[in-house]
């Protein structure tokens, strides 16, 4: 049995509490000999600068090069809203992003049916939702220099982000949509603001080629993103796969988030291109959710979504398939049994602290 | 009585069937001695292109600058979707905005409690919702330089937007929104990224700074703008005033309107500053929705957004608010009798075309 190197970073807030339970679920795997993990630990974020003043130290960094997946809690929180914006708890999440190429955010937002009712949507509207986001995750606005706050004198301050994208960028994002939709309802929908930002012109021009050249059997639809926005809130179920820039992605891949009633639930994956020789990719996996200070070290976070980020790591990177739709089962099981944790309780369920629904999960595995 | 001067471009789609409503309110008010407003027409996007190739022409634009309001329909549609990116339909309406200097956009979401069901949300997540998003809308990424597409060779473009803000621009557009504030719930959200974005990192600091040196008495919060966008779709109420900037003001109001289940009744005024020697401001006025071509023509669409923007243009243009009331008197009238367009037409309701809306209202008057 090969062994598969992993790199944790729990980070901030619930971070700590919810990857607790991937690694009970790991030991598990381990001592039953179903898989072999190996585990390391580093610090990211916020935990990283009260350590040593970064947002990830290079030994953490070298670690996480050298790992073959990591496995990401959630970083940031008011008790470091003050330090300087270079080692700000992001800049760690957004640098493993960038130095491991993680052009490839996979965001899905299912509905669990067992929890239609906590989405501020219409049930009809959201029940039985299962769409994806792609969303290009390492160029746009948030990479792109200059990236300055200037003083200009007098008072004034002016500040400069720049949204960047080139051919390229577009067409390997576009390419994991396609080949995403082909496994799936077979429609793609990209999603860019072409009548105002020329990264739109250049976004909706590249995707229009590759669809012709490479995926015409797939069905490829082009929508402004605000009016796409507008359509998710609306009736989401008329997408399947949506593609998008960076920053476009991290609004509407939370509002999709939102609509499901399961963010607590979500996982995501990102993933790096497959190398040539090796036929391994890099890849990162962290809940959708963030690291939600306010109920940090209570025992009330959903473990849900990064067990299931755990569980898209088995697929994605080590072509472990059956295994992840068991610890799906193992989720859906645990639910339909009415365990719930505080953000998805409703009458008539049995509530669950951290550790009890990370259990339930495992035993039912 | 003081005669005011209306340019009124109708633009695409449905524009001109809407607009059409406006001008008959125009004219009965009119020949009613009610007010005297003169009024001229211009052409503006796709149809502006198709007369003279052009956005919107200079003999047009010499008229908006001479104009006392705009009240602008709405631009666009896949008939111009090739037509060169300068003088695309949208080229026109963001000329406008740049030249008159319309800095401040404000965009009521209000859910009206007879359409409370055509929500895609729950009636108890959006009942009585009354939120505005003010919105920048001379800066940002919308007018930053440089924006190009440039060729790499070997097949590769590269396309570049800036997005760009300076103190007195955020100041401005944060003043707007603190007076709103004062004028309703007292509170203030303003939205940006600053764990990624330098215009995020100066956005949050003046508006920090105007607020405790100019209006320490209204409540101001802070919210990332991706977890802003889920707070609306999850619990819209919490809100107020958002103070945003142009590209997540744009995403977010249409998400707002679309919350409502309103859309094609909200309107919207798009405002410059106070002229010190005259005491007027520029000012536009348009709906919220957008040019709806697969509707145009057809005598469907719902004229309550660009006659509400009108009675937004009598509020905030000519200090007619008593006027302006008896508008929102009439169209919450003629929606209790039970008419509907066929975008929120339900169960038990009387259909009417966009004239039979438009007449009803002005009966009602
Ligand atoms: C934490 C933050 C930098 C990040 C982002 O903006 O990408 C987060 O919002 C996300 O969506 O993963
Ligand atoms: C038509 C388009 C240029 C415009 C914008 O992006 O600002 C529209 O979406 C709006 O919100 O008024």
């Amino acid at each position: 049995m090969a062994t598969h190197k992993l790199l944790l970073l729990p980070g901030d807030g619930i971070g700590p509490e919810v990857m607790g339970e991937v690694k009970r679920l790991i030991d598990w795997l381990n001592s039953a000999g179903i898989a072999k993990f190996e585990t390391d630990t580093g610090l990211v974020g916020g935990s990283a600068y009260d350590a040593h003043k970064v947002s990830i130290s290079e030994g953490d960094m070298a670690k996480a090069l050298a790992a073959d997946a990591i496995i990401f809690g959630a970083v940031g929180g008011p008790k470091w809203d003050a330090v300087p914006y270079e080692v700000r708890p992001e800049a760690g999440l957004l640098r493993l992003r960038k130095d491991l190429a993680l052009f490839a955010n996979l965001r899905p937002a299912v509905c669990y049916p067992a929890l239609a009712d906590a989405s501020s949507l219409k049930r009809e509207a959201v029940e039985g939702l299962d769409i994806v986001i792609v969303r290009e995750l390492t160029g746009g606005v948030y990479f792109g220099e200059p990236k300055t706050i200037t003083d200009l004198g007098n008072g004034q301050k002016r500040a400069i982000d720049t949204q960047v994208y080139d051919t390229y960028e577009i067409e390997r994002i576009g390419r994991v949509a396609f080949e995403l939709a082909r496994k799936r309802k077979n429609k793609v929908t990209s999603m860019e603001k072409r009548n105002v930002m020329k990264s739109g012109v250049l976004w909706n021009e590249v995707m229009t080629q590759v669809h012709k050249r490479e995926y015409p059997d797939v069905t490829l639809e082009h929508q402004l993103a605000d009016s796409g926005g507008m359509m998710l809130v609306k009736w989401p179920k008329q997408f399947d796969v949506i593609v998008t820039d960076n920053l476009f992605g991290d609004m509407l891949s939370d509002i999709a988030a939102m609509l499901t009633g399961s963010l607590g639930m979500l996982p995501s994956a990102s993933l790096g291109e497959v190398d040539v020789k090796t036929k391994k990719r890099k890849a990162l996996y962290e809940p959708v959710h963030g690291s939600a200070p306010d109920i940090a070290g209570k025992g009330l976070a959903n473990p849900i979504a990064m067990i299931s980020s755990f569980g898209m790591a088995l697929r994605y990177s080590f072509d472990m398939g059956d295994l992840a739709d068991k610890v799906d089962a193992a989720i859906a099981a645990v639910l339909a049994s009415g365990l719930r944790t505080a953000d998805i309780k409703s009458e008539g369920t049995t509530a669950a602290s951290t550790t009890q629904m990370g259990e339930a999960i495992l035993k039912e595995l």
